[in-house]
């Protein structure tokens, strides 16, 4: 296993808590410590760590790069040929997020700079229904949303890996290998790459709509409480998923045309955050929660009954989810100027609680769903994560 | 203007030459002095000036992100109507390269950290035509390769952008300011994007397929020779593009599927290469020239008559081009694996004294065409520099 890079001390190590547990300290404290230290190893070295008790690239903070894969499973693909095609991305994975070709890898010096590389792998009721189990109710499409414009080639799956590194040439190389390895079990569903860039793991990381987004995530002290499943926050079970957690993935496209054509107040207005900064209207620090009860001089409300922070925000503290999306701008189709959106990724312990009445108020009266579109959506259980000695999916394949 | 960035120092600044001409000599100093240097300055804040005798992002390091989008002309531009749109494109680039928003920027924050944004201005034939100027000669499609399989959704164009950034947002932000001002001149023809990420711009740029790719591009000594059109290069005209130069694009897919089925000697043969490092077959240095006259202990050639290095090389050495690719890897169509190559990109200030001749002994009898397909291609004479008070095309339209 490579050892954690980008500018981390050893002292940063040391009081950081559990390095190597699950990769998730090693990458919030590098991210941190990035701007203190001397200069930096070099960052393509860097590597997060696969084995732990929960996978990596749910918790770790957000890399460049993205892609999204979902499979669908051939026909006759059963709990043992599951159990081996999770072995194979097991040896994989470990191999490739430690900078090491995989044992198959017909490009194996494009392994070797894996620059954060995480993969992440998710099932879809397909898969959980191969392995003979039980599918749980929450596992499936989403209930109807109004504002939903769903498509299916962007839509639902068996199996989902997500590969996220912050190099893109390794994130191809990744995906490519993945793929060719499980193509005697699946076919490509569906296939979203994405982007954040420098500017989308700044402090103030903005989408193509240019607003501030994602500052409003639950912090590391939270992740036991809202992201991992166990038996304290889902004693429901199944137990398979303990140590994993529930992933949303909606394409959503901007309607930047329409977008363009209202004013910065207006926009304001619809998210309830100044533009420059992202600051609540109602003022206070990017990561203060608005006053939604302030009123303005004329007595009316500062925030906007449907505006997106008001919408999108709850006073329930375990309502809260952990979202993780990835801009994407692909050639518009002729005669429009852009088809440019957010690959929406969520991770929450419990999909129903948490995420549905979230997305119930969004869908329902949302300034923002003017200028958005759903237009994909599929839901996974992320797989607890492999410990040493275990493979990925060992609890559902026993 | 920004100042320069990326850990550059007064003393690389005040060593390096003539800072501020063409953004060239920023980019390399900058590259090449950041391992030796204090804690960078923030790299969201480098520039490259866009005042000069020559446009940037033609010399200039590759960055990590680019794309290029082709425009076709709407009915009716004329002269004047170019003008125009070169007028407004004048003004937007240089505020976007200085981390500047445009004019009519409608998300302006997303100007504020150009990572070393780049954006060049090229013709095609009907924009020459449009100006009411001989469109010359070698402007227009290439001669007919017998290897081509050209598909119209990716080749010619009337104008072409290329824009470039290490932070993919920025990309994203400035495709789409530049697009929409352009509206009511110009319907987009097609649009590529492309990466090559840290790992390409390492001192062993990688392509998708694990090769080294570009080492034997020339050097900074050679630009004036090899790639910037003048009285000296192309004494033949036409003036208007003195202190330009000619640009090939060319989309070039990876046959990956087939490319995986060969060993790593047939690969290494093939390119005549070595695939771990880059190095000859023959030895020596990375950027050493293969010895092509080299036999084995058999008498054979070490490097094989139809290698990719034999056949690109040539020994006129007023035949070479300097190429900047971006790497791209597209979601595959139903059934298929990848879909995914090079976009190629080259400067030349000749075309046919420079271009023609290589493609043609590469088309020939290139062992590499086995496993790569042109698939689209385009011809474009990149504009000069635009000086201080002067507009980007005021050569051509006098």
């Amino acid at each position: 296993m490579g050892e954690p890079r980008r500018g981390l001390s050893r002292r940063a190590l040391l009081t950081s808590g559990s390095v190597g547990a699950a990769g998730v300290v090693v990458g919030a404290a590098g991210a941190s410590a990035a701007a203190h230290e001397p200069p930096a190893a070099d960052p393509g070295l860097r590597t997060v760590p696969f084995r732990g008790t929960h996978q990596a690239g749910v918790v770790t903070p957000p890399q460049d790069h993205g892609v999204l894969v979902a499979y669908d499973l051939l026909d006759g693909v059963d709990a043992d040929a599951l159990r081996r095609l999770f072995a194979i991305w097991t040896d994989d994975v470990e191999r490739l997020t430690a900078g090491r070709a995989g044992l198959a890898d017909t490009e194996p010096e494009l392994a070797l700079r894996p620059s954060g590389l995480t993969v992440t792998l998710a099932v879809g009721p397909g898969a959980v229904e191969a392995a003979g189990v039980d599918v749980p109710s929450w596992l499936g499409p989403l209930p109807d949303f109004t504002v939903d414009r769903l498509e299916g080639r962007w839509s639902e799956g068996d199996l989902l890996l997500q590969i996220c590194s912050d190099d893109e040439l390794v994130v191809s190389h990744a995906l490519r290998l993945l793929t060719k390895e499980a193509r005697t079990f699946t076919t490509v569903r569906w296939v979203q790459r994405g982007f954040r860039g420098p500017l989308g793991r700044d402090r103030t990381p903005r989408n193509l709509m240019g607003q501030v987004d994602g500052t409003a995530n639950p912090r590391p002290a939270d992740h036991d409480a809202l992201v991992w499943r166990s038996s304290t926050t889902t004693p429901e079970g199944p137990a398979w998923l303990d140590g994993g957690t529930t992933m949303v993935v909606r394409r959503i496209r901007m309607e930047l045309d329409t977008w363009d054509e209202i004013d910065r107040t207006a926009r304001e207005r619809t998210i309830g955050r100044r533009l420059d900064d992202g600051r609540p209207l109602t003022g206070g620090r990017l990561e203060d929660d608005p006053d939604l009860d302030a009123v303005d001089a004329n007595g009316l409300e500062v925030i906007d009954p449907f505006a997106h922070v008001r919408r999108a925000r709850t006073d329930d503290r375990r309502q809260r989810i952990l979202r993780r999306p990835y801009n994407y701008d692909d050639p518009p189709p002729p005669g429009e100027l852009t088809d440019a959106g957010l690959v929406f990724v969520s991770f929450q312990a419990d999909l129903e609680a948490q995420f549905v009445p979230l997305q119930r108020r969004l869908a329902e009266l949302d300034l923002l769903n003017q200028w958005t579109t759903p237009i994909g959506s599929a839901v996974f259980a992320v797989l607890p994560g492999a410990r040493r000695g275990e493979q990925l999916g060992q609890s559902l394949l026993t």
